[in-house]
């Protein structure tokens, strides 16, 4: 076997392009294999393990790298010579007439398109995006290898623009049944979907539509909108323009793995908005099925599931608002995995959040004699029961803390459990109650859930009406706890936004696209208005010029 | 107010004379508060709390504390005055005429007890737990702050002679009927419960009974048998006796926030037991609601829901074992979000597994060109796709790959997805098919996923036809696929125990309370045989002393 190549030094082409060449030029007389790519380390490796990196190739990243392997010398150079012609046969394809060279020169030309559609090389396509949203247009950034950084900042800029920023690396939306980039086509219908996946996004919708459901827009983010860094601005941003939806009845949320800080952030808006939110972040436990008006599933078949049986329940969907407490949540637990499953619950809407068993180590509590903000206790821990009794034998300690917790003026409800059973106190509630009552007096909610059967020896209804008769708001699970809080939780907005630009969202869609080619071909299929933008690296690709060129401009 | 306290050196009281010392103390007249402890730091910081630590109090955590606060210095000094007093009057309360002083002569006179009870202060506890397993017992170590090494060293041992050391820090267990330590009276039933978690095991198993089900044994394990140093020892060795235990039919596995290391180990176990296993590892990610015989559940009330649902269907429990197949799992994947919910599946039963996109930093692939053990590969992450088309348009890239694997003794399985829609290749099954067939005549299996809609442009129907006529088994989402799996993977046994020893579980129980003497009290109300020990620390707590009688024992 012979392999010949050919370097083009900054030479840029359109990925399909050059997937058209090296389909062209494998399928030539006597040519074995062909490989056509930029010549990045991870391209110059995947060459290297299909045999076909030659020796001694000294190409740069930005450089097109064109390999040939053939039976013959003849063959092989025979190939390379015809890739100016493969290339020239395969470029086109988009029945368009006007091919404007410029964003701004496409959005003369389409002054209805409220998208813009970016698929350029990663380094150029965060100022491609940059260009859109000084337009004034939503962008959907299907190109990847964009930095963090810029990132942010366009999806700070989107923020405040009421602009949503889908991307970068977003592979998919439906936006008033139009598909972006890849999508299924699904049925319209009353499930919104929000994602920072794009499979993800895709799998769903098309189940829901194999379920008989149908979705009213699905909103994609980029992978990487749940990082603490990007703090989940796009999905908020289309969680928010969700509930606001007419059309939306049921809001479905998914993500790759998020940051715990971040999916926080997200879950606090979801709980605030009032419809019902089917939940399944990658990675992100689930503390129970359903607590207020958040339903967890488990993986995306679940998702979809979970979501079309909601959209095809009776009645009105939005949850009732209860009257929500003011102040702190206490939680002064005898049993440690009843504390844990609270603070797994809790730690989803409420920040900050405490606790001496921590489950992320920002949760640890600086002295545990002192609660701080929310705080949640297992008091049953080693350090509270040296050469004492458990908590569950005797409430001294715990009695003792509730009182510490009824003097402070920023708690505002105390959770507290009664474990009934063999080996537990014969009537705890006893202890308990005075200070249940003393916390009512002073405004606390208090809330208990109790563990025990009918056949306890403490007589499990007796110990539940002396904890009412208190003034405490009984449960049998803390399940029920979580979602009775759930339900009574409505944080402080955070973050103001601008509200997202609508129009865009309504009539007939209208995009313009900048790059791969099929993206437009598919607007255009499923009757969208669009118009495809000639696009060329700017400076030719030359870094430094495009570095001056983006300086002249402020930037 | 006037603090009068008292401090005893070195004294050994158990913890609920302690407890009514210090209620008999606050009782008498004039006196406002009472404090009675063992001096450890904590206990200190607890007493400062509510101001009855004196200044200038000079105790050792060895000592006993006594703290009074009265009205006058007289009350103040006659409370002082009656602590020998009340002392005197608080000892005994247990009926047993006979009261052996040493464990070997509790067992000698019990010779049937198959249960030793344990609840002495923590640093004695592990000793006793030592013997109890010499004497050929089952321990049920209630016992709190025990160095972690000797959970190690005690769980060692107990597997070696197929006992179980449940605990250290163990609240709860059921066994044939009879509560240890603290524990709900409940039915009798089908559900086996194994539980690092004490108000984890109370709370399913008192809803268990509330939702009419029943319990055959609940076997607790302490807090930290699903650290990665315990690696599970008990809760395996517990899982192992309900999987061969004639009355159980329904496995509940609940735990603490476990490693991902130690989950890992569990649930291969409860993977290869055949029985339905319902999983509630707090805080541990569900990657669906079912694979294969596992249910995951989400939080305590769903587990106990799932439990008595599993409990009463009808006909047979165990699950069907299909042919395993042999060799390592591949999957090359072009959604990045399905071959995250793969790996999140896979994670929980094959290891080694190793990723481009890790959930977990040691599954980091060394050279994502080259697969290791089990690999699931993003084939859409950004170094795949710098200048190139996304695997969704263009299988390039994951057909060279497939055939890497194929040629790869070592595969076994391959996973692939095809994912339908707009914008994605209009027929990717034509691009996969030559490979998949060659893959099967290999002897590799091939399992697919395939996305889409009835209405996607590539005609779903003929892309899974022509999956099929290639040779590949195809399912229609990533959950179906993962079950797939689960249900033919049959991992090597891992480490190998000694069987659990069973006569201690049939039959009247029989058990010797050592400690907490509720705990003996409470055996006799349930109707067990039970013999307390009248235990004192050895060598009268002397910390030297006892150093050098464990010597001369030659430990």
């Amino acid at each position: 076997m012979i392999m010949n190549y050919e370097i083009r030094r900054g030479a840029y082409y359109d990925s399909v392009v050059l997937m058209q060449l090296q389909k062209g030029l494998a399928g030539l007389p006597g040519v074995d294999d062909a490989g056509v790519v930029m010549a990045t380390p991870a391209n110059l490796e995947l060459l290297a393990a299909t045999d076909l990196l030659p020796d001694g190739v000294d190409a740069k990243p930005d450089d097109l790298l064109i390999v040939v392997r053939a039976d013959t010398d003849e063959a092989a150079q025979a190939a390379i010579g015809q890739v100016d012609e493969l290339l020239k046969r395969k470029r086109g394809g988009v029945a368009q007439s006007f091919r404007p060279h410029s964003l701004t020169a496409a959005a003369d030309a389409l002054p209805e398109a409220g998208w813009v559609l970016v698929s350029v090389p990663g380094r150029y396509a965060a100022g491609v995006a940059r260009e859109a949203l000084d337009l004034g247009k939503h962008v959907f950034l299907y190109s990847d290898n964009v930095a963090l950084e810029d990132e942010v900042e366009l999806k700070q800029k989107g923020r405040e623009k009421g602009l949503l920023v889908m991307g970068p690396d977003c592979g998919t939306a439906i936006i008033n049944g139009v598909g972006l980039g890849f999508a299924n086509r699904v049925r319209r219908g009353k499930i919104g979907i929000a994602a920072a996946s794009g499979t993800g996004l895709q799998a769903v919708s098309a189940e829901v539509h194999n379920l008989g459901g149908g979705v009213s827009h699905a909103i994609g983010t980029g992978g990487r909108d749940l990082k603490t860094a990007v703090g989940a601005i796009t999905m908020r941003q289309g969680l928010s323009f969700l509930a606001d939806d007419p059309d939306t009845e049921i809001i479905v949320l998914i993500s790759k793995p998020p940051s715990p800080q971040a999916a926080t952030r997200l879950l606090v808006a979801a709980q605030n908005g009032g419809k019902p939110v089917v939940v399944n972040l990658i990675g992100y436990p689930s503390p129970a099925r359903q607590l207020g008006n958040l339903h967890f599933a488990a993986g995306l078949s679940d998702t979809a599931e979970l979501a079309v049986k909601l959209s095809r329940a009776p009645g009105p969907k939005v949850v009732e608002l209860h009257r929500p407490f003011s102040g702190y949540v206490r939680g002064l637990f005898s049993g440690g995995t009843l504390a844990y499953e609270v603070l797994l619950g809790l730690q989803s809407i409420l920040t900050p959040l405490y606790s001496n068993i921590p489950i992320r180590p920002e949760q640890a509590l600086a002295d545990v004699m002192e609660s701080q903000a929310h705080t949640i206790l297992d008091l049953g821990e080693d350090a509270f029961t040296q050469g004492r009794l458990h908590p569950m034998m005797d409430n001294d300690l715990r009695v003792r803390r509730l009182r510490q917790e009824i003097a402070d003026p920023e708690t505002g409800m105390i959770l507290l459990d009664v474990v009934l059973g063999e080996g537990s106190h014969p009537d705890p509630v006893s202890e308990l109650a005075p200070a249940i009552a003393e916390a009512k007096q002073a405004g606390k909610k208090v809330v208990a859930v109790v563990v025990g059967t009918d056949e306890d020896p403490q007589e499990l209804i007796g110990q539940i009406e002396a904890l009412i008769a208190a003034g405490a708001t009984v449960f049998a699970t803390t399940t029920e706890m979580l979602d009775y809080v759930y339900n009574r939780v409505r944080p402080s907005a955070g973050d103001l936004f601008t509200a997202v630009e609508k129009t865009a969202f309504q009539g007939k869609l209208a995009a313009i696209n900048v790059g791969v080619e099929s993206f437009y071909d598919s607007l255009k299929a499923q009757g969208a208005e669009a118009i495809q933008v000639e696009w060329r690296p700017p400076a030719g690709g030359n870094e430094k010029l495009m570095a001056i060129l983006a300086k002249m401009k402020g930037r």
